[in-house]
């Protein structure tokens, strides 16, 4: 059964010589594809196997963007936001040239375009069997609009995933990130999760809430996210529970200080029975800075902080090849990481179609 | 700002002395993540935010496996219909051994546990403007009782994305295996897309309905390969159109010989306007078999000309940096390739939610 192969395979069983006679040959695989393609002759005759019909129209929508899997006997639901496509600024990855981010994107086939990037958004929401739990919440409803449908998504989703927001018992932010808490408003400026206490890295707290921390702020993107986050928390009367890192918050989900993208930033670890998986929030934006550890992107507040939290927790999830659940990865955004020569490479986890 | 990061990095920004002293040490990266799993005393206690409200119930249900994207005009579905999970047999992979097989099976993050395999099924749906072809069809109906669900899903799935089996005018097989072709019957063996015609390899269809090649079979599993396809052929009163390679078998859509996992194995080119993709059906399993290219998968019929197909394809996948749609990668098994030092490795196109 070991003969030489023509271009594409051949097989031994069968005797049909009009193929046998256009493949045999030795032709380039771009030669095969380009003549396949060119073809445009060989299109079969329509055959009326049936009265005439009229073309199906296309559908034009897509599959809500929720997924679901166990961590022990936790439930977690992933409820994508929707994805940001937009023109990277210039300084959008501090320390590489434009050309630079252009290639790495495109190395990583995370590239829209020439000087696009899309980053997607991916809140999760945990049944603990007690309790019901969001983890970061999204760009916000009112962006549903303004982004046209591309983001905005996440209380949209999370209907279709049959979850009641007014259910939700707690809501734990990471960061104070327009991306991380505008879902905690409606558009009208009410708690989306109306009957939820809301839970906030105390150290985030501290420093954003520091009306000297606002005034010594020079640029207005830093000037922007602390006008926002107290535009949010003040829609909520202030109304949060601060935490502290290596804190239970809800059972089997547990802080983790990982701080440098903002001055308190924390990850979470669910556990339940021997499974874990660690919900990074922004370790790192998209898979781009999972290849390029060493890339600071411009909302990384300490670029040096962030990029050593990155590479400890990386090393650590390689080490022990544990799930990383990752808000910018890629919907479903789970996945398991690797180490490489130059970085971290991450491996999605396969898609369950039951739970 | 470049200050040393401490575990899990730290912030310049703020200065809650609590869990600066905390964290401010040099502490490893486990003693972290035990002592934060340990912290078990560190339980918020229940606010009473709301009046008492009975736990959220576990949903227990995953979102139906469909997913949609655009090539050119074309609209392409992704319709799951399952996953397999079971003990592999001796011989799984021809040419390694249990261990290694299992050895590689963790490495690619795709082992379910020890001597256990994951398998995916993702059959498309085409829709052209003028013409809904399905390619591949799945496990079948019967199996979804069968596999308590964990297979047989594509008919339900195909449901829930909104496409009605009556209006399919085209049905493209790659090739006979059951997995592809038993989803053309219903559970009582009728046609399960009434109205479409069935486009078949003329080379598959040649060798498995030749008689004589049917008596030279030795192997159980080869004979059940003849006998079960014949079932379904005979179910659909044998009234097939055989295809050669290089054809265009609906509007953009053209057959592309890939010979070797079966005789008259055929893969499938989608194009429209500047987009295209390569509908590859089992040039390789499992993503498995693209990170270790030399490897022989049982199923393979004639092993070195699928081995010599899958490493041209894949040569061309990388070169040309051309997407896959892949029947047995992990839905909604869709992938961009590159090669590596010892073969090839598959980065899964990011989920889009929106179309």
């Amino acid at each position: 059964m070991a003969r030489p192969a023509p271009p594409f395979g051949n097989s031994t069983g069968h005797k049909s010589p009009s193929f046998r006679e256009r493949h045999m040959t030795e032709i380039d695989r771009r030669s095969v594809l380009a003549g396949a393609l060119a073809t445009g002759a060989g299109l079969l005759a329509p055959r009326a196997t049936s009265p005439a019909k009229a073309a199906a129209p296309p559908a034009g929508t897509q599959n809500p963007g929720w997924y679901r899997y166990k961590v022990g006997t936790h439930e977690v639901t992933v409820v994508t936001d929707g994805v940001n496509r937009f023109k990277f600024p210039d300084g959008f990855v501090a320390n590489k040239s434009r050309d630079e981010v252009n290639k790495g994107l495109v190395d990583a086939f995370l590239s829209p375009g020439p000087d696009m990037v899309a980053v997607p958004y991916s809140p999760i929401v945990v049944n603990t069997g007690t309790k019901l739990v969001v983890i970061d919440t999204g760009t916000g409803e009112a962006n549903f609009e303004r982004s046209k449908g591309a983001a905005g998504q996440f209380h949209g989703n999370l209907k279709a995933a049959g979850i009641d927001r007014n259910q939700v018992d707690t809501v734990i932010i990471s960061h104070f990130h327009a991306d991380h808490i505008n879902g905690l408003l409606t558009p009208d400026n009410k708690p989306s999760f109306p009957n939820a206490e809301i839970l906030v890295p105390a150290a985030e707290w501290k420093y954003f809430m520091d009306d000297a921390e606002m005034g010594k702020q020079t640029s207005d993107r830093m000037k922007g996210v602390f006008t926002g986050l107290r535009r949010v928390f003040d829609g909520l009367g202030r109304k949060v529970t601060p935490y502290e890192p290596d804190k239970e918050l809800a059972p089997g989900i547990t802080s983790v200080a990982s701080y440098g993208h903002t001055p308190g930033h924390n990850s979470h670890i669910i556990a339940s029975g021997n499974d874990k998986v660690f919900v990074q929030a922004d370790i790192t934006n998209l898979p781009l800075f999972v290849r390029n550890p060493g890339w600071h992107l411009m909302f990384d507040q300490d670029a040096a902080a962030a990029e050593a939290t990155r590479r400890k927790v990386y090393d650590m999830l390689a080490a022990d090849k544990m799930m990383v659940q990752a808000f910018h990865y890629p919907f479903p955004a789970r996945a398991y990481i690797e180490k490489t020569a130059t970085g971290y490479r991450e491996t999605m986890v396969p898609w369950s179609p039951t739970l």
